[in-house]
């Protein structure tokens, strides 16, 4: 079982930017919290980061040729206005959980309302970094039940 | 510790409501799985259910004095509209989460906003009866990290 | 053949409020035609009025295990904003028709839309307290025409 | 007493056009039903149909100066945007009624608010062609409760 | 110099419509005092009215081939979505101004807003039926300050 | 001269909920306040708190049977989308007035507008407790300057 | 019988402020017509500029003590969003005409609403400097069928 | 196989109407390059054109007991408000292209959203008179890959 | 202890003015009330009418410097679109009272909201000429408790 | 003569993707048919795919200092909000046709709108694989003309 | 060479008013600024405050017949709404600066829209009491690039 | 002294696109204007250009870890909708500086509000190259006035 995490742009740069929003831990952190939980689930997770919305498509298109079983992606602002992202989800169809950090529905309103989401499976928000490992355990779980 | 699950209206007729939204599994089911979960995390669960606003509002501040740890709650339409439901979270300190069955992003465009999800902690969307269980999780690791 | 009707908030008030919108007919006289059409036509009618969104939707649900033929409901200003009882009515299958005893496309403009009747099987408006009876004498044609 | 029925553009297409929103009957059945409906209650009705937005404005103020007793109108898609007819209607008092087969408030955003309904007595909406039949009672029950 | 005034939908009817939006001279007058005027100025008025929208559109453009000198319309509630008469307007270049006898700025807010008025060299709302007269000698005064 | 003070949702909660908000003044203080009110101004005053909306209105309308002399409400978030509670106030005829403790206008944009008070005398925002006096001396002066 | 014209703000600027808009015409001939229009009726015509809100409506509050039987007035942009001087011109009963020299409905989107226009008897746009003659006929006209 | 074409209001006028907009090129050429082009691809061509929203409706039902192999339509200013005309295409089931002649995207925003579109097979917008030409070809090559 | 209380524009028109929505009441009575109850209060009350923006915005800036004790303001139209004299409020500390002898809640819709509102202390709405009395015992109360 | 034609995101992906939306034709089958309509119509047509807005930028930009002769454009859902690639056609002045495969205006709402075709000269919507070939003879047949 | 500097509504008193936004340097301070900016340049700057929406329209119209060279213009919240403040700007054709000390975009929403900004050649935000200075160099720069 | 100077999509193509908007002035004159004033004031100025929205991301994050004293950035079309920009910008703590050449708020309406500028200290608007250079200035003066 292989899961790709996707961050979009400026999570890599969690623990350095607002911290009053995301809390003191930082992007390293979650790469470790990641690996350790790929080890005890004994499944392959591959993490993936950039700031480019062309880039995120392309490595969506791409984990469909690599037959991968589920993507997590956290899309950062892309969250509001990326059609082309939710598009790129929509074309791929296996498990996929949207992830964000902090509580975006206590932030401005533009944040209140996801476009991407209408293409995955689910959601989990504002569970801090913890969230990525319950969308683990969900895609997990979902493939699972499949079989 | 004692967590507190909240099912607004209508919740009680999944599995007989709806059944291409919301899978076949039923209410009945949902609450077996709850007091599973309370048995293998060793907390204390309790349900409620109810088709009224105040009556949610209620049990919000009935839960104030009982001093529970957290609430789990899936405020079903109200979570579009219910202001005063939200006052009621937000009045209550401890880790509230908001828990949706089905994804709501792709639904009607009404469902894409919720009015309750700032007085919660974070947010679970569209993992089905599991989203509980997460929520459960997520509740038990915010109160440990605060001890 | 048995028909649960509804009525919302305020509507026991007729006759006694604003006179100039809702005609000088009372709730008492509506009961009455009800109890004598039920008469007429042979058949079951149950009315049921409150002003609560949750006992509204309690009173939808239990006429789901009662296994009623058809719901006539005027859910009064519910009908502009309670999803809630939208839902409620979705989730039974069988003829459900909505009544205004007033013509609200003449009142105020939140009163032109409604949120209710998409999860109805048709509406009748302003056709005063013969409104009920048109619905009546609908839901008895429709299951006719299902048998 | 005499009713005119006014279909507006493309009624006379129903049963040919879009069967799973309108059925299977009709526009010449609905003729029939009208006919024998005239018959059964003792009173004359006549039938126009057009699909020019003019037209249905001339035979609006022809009904004026014919003394009509009521006019049952189902302005198709005017429905949603026809200031003029609206007015047309305003500027002649008589009983009316806003007739569709189809529940309107199920189908395409721009169908739930009706510009033409506040010019009118009621409207009954979503019953099928049955709808024109208690509209004729509705009429006649208004007449002759002015007498 | 030749001058056509255009009465659009249910401007036939003023005198019988509403007498409280558009006082008791009736239409009749109107084209009386607009023959008057047509001697008093020495100028042919042609008046027509219709309650079609294609047909005011055929009206305008024979306007064209006629090389009528000026144009006066009422376009009625055309005046507030018609924008296939605007673009008729727009085509002929000649002087051609609005008039609405009523002040629509009292009225409905969809009253409030001309979408043919951009195509018009000017307008004149609510000075009653002499709007029409002071459109004729603004009209006269201005061809004949182009000559 | 008797007056009902009605006390929507979370109203009951205020000392214990957002103090920055509300004030470190509590709901027993208010009652205590109230009580003394009473006393010194010679007339009964019957104070309700509930957080159902239903429950409010079935209150309001018992209200109109007791022959109260008016209502003071605070109608807590019901205020910004109850157009039940508008209805049911709109329905008895007596001396109505709105207070909020807060200054409404300083808060989140929803809380900008009333629904409810259209159906009141008049409103008091932001003077804290103090606001239900001076309701309390209006409705009495109403009341006298009547007679 | 005497007239007040009211120029707005920027009015006093026409001829030197945008030509292409307002034409070559001047203020200074405006007041020149003005002055022998009052000749050729046998009127009085008081003309009044200002630059300021609060100074426009001082004028408008002063007419009514000087009993004037009339009031012409461009509002300039205050015709936009000055409700202010709306309710000046409410407050005051008498024959008053709102002028644009240019057709507004040509221009920016914000000109296209008047809020001023609702409480004013009529309006004249884009007919020129001699926009304010026929106002001075109308209003003559209105005052002699009043008597 | 023949094919109807349909020229909506004023789209008889180009040529003389707004040369900016529509280039030089008026009806006539259209006409001709039409028959032309039926000559070329050994089809028949129908061609009609009319102002009136309802003579667009009879024309497009005609065509379905014609039993048309396509519809080519340029529905003018009607493209951005007759629902009527959407639902008679609708109603037809066969191939239908939308044309406009100039790029209406560039255009006034009204012209930006077409609500007849949804009802065709597709548009071409802004490729001058060959528009037309593309689209014959286009629904030919439609029809022959049906075969 | 001095209050200032400002009356915006048309204020001073009161008992002048459209009765209907002002009653009987006129400005002249209103001083006379604010001189009796600045005597049985024992303080000083200055009041300040003009209906100019910037006059306002100058009377509230002088306020700061001769150290009054608070503001009551009856901003009238201005209260819904004058952002400046919101401003001016926000920049004297001070408690400081909107008062609406009318309840402007009832009336056009662009009076439902008010700009300047967030900048005080707290509003009183519809409780006529009184409201002044209970903004000045207000005034009294917050100070007397601020020592 | 040389034409660049440049596709968008996730345009790589059909015949993949959403089957029902784009039909069985995948992109292969693009390539070919447009290398095969370049050999019959004598010209070079280069092919540019690229998920990325950045890098579609890029190419028209290239294609300016590479003197291209046109463009044909399909920007996928960039067509919806990138402001940046209508910047960039805007800035390179020459034939340029937007292409959608599907009919955009049957889909979700935001697809009804396009920002880029204002940069465009033309725009051919749902006619599938073909749409691009006629957009290449309309780009030949606009160079020709200009000739 | 000479420049009029306008400040509007409230910036007199910045450095008594909300220091956090404004910063604590004061409106002698900007004064004397200025002052020592025109020695420097070898320019004459005048400056000028009003809190009066007329009184800076009558500066900017008197500066037109001073033949100043250029303006720079804070207009305070007369920004978001003065259109007669953008009409009176847009008369006068010289290098015309909008200057905003704190940065607008940051603050209330209504802020982040400038309506007097299109009448003006430039803006500059948010760069304290030195954006003045700025815009000083910026139309000396102006002026000499014309010469 | 570091300053970097980020310059958006197309800007790149100022001097070869619309110079009706952006003047005459290349791309090329900028970067030598820049290199120019870095060695006036003695600092170093790094440029950067790209069309891509992640690049430009990159170059913000990046600029953090080599510790620059200040960005400048014109975001072209981007202002207007990349969130994710503003986040970067939002996550580095520096002096920034928004420009742009021409003054956006005289053109289309999307360009009126900037997404970015709130992570901005400051905006600079429509001084044309010049503004740039004005940047500088005020970055100094603000690290200066640090120390």
């Amino acid at each position: 079982m292989r899961i790709l995490i996707i961050n979009g742009p400026n999570i890599n740069f969690i623990g350095i930017r607002e911290k009053e929003i995301y809390g003191q831990e930082g992007f390293a952190k979650l790469l470790k919290m990641l690996e350790q939980k790929a080890k005890e689930e004994g499944i392959e997770i591959e993490t993936f980061q950039s700031n480019g919305e062309g880039e995120i498509i392309d490595r969506i298109q791409k984990a469909y040729f690599e037959e991968m079983d589920g993507i997590i992606i956290n899309p950062g602002a892309y969250t509001h206005y990326s059609y082309a992202i939710c598009d790129a989800l929509a074309s791929v169809e296996m498990p996929k959980i949207e992830v964000h950090i902090s509580n975006v529905h206590k932030r401005e309103e533009f944040r209140h309302v996801s476009v991407t989401a209408p293409a995955c499976t689910g959601q989990i928000v504002g569970l801090g970094l913890n969230g990525y490992l319950y969308a683990v355990e969900a895609i997990k779980s979902m493939i699972s039940s499949q079989k």
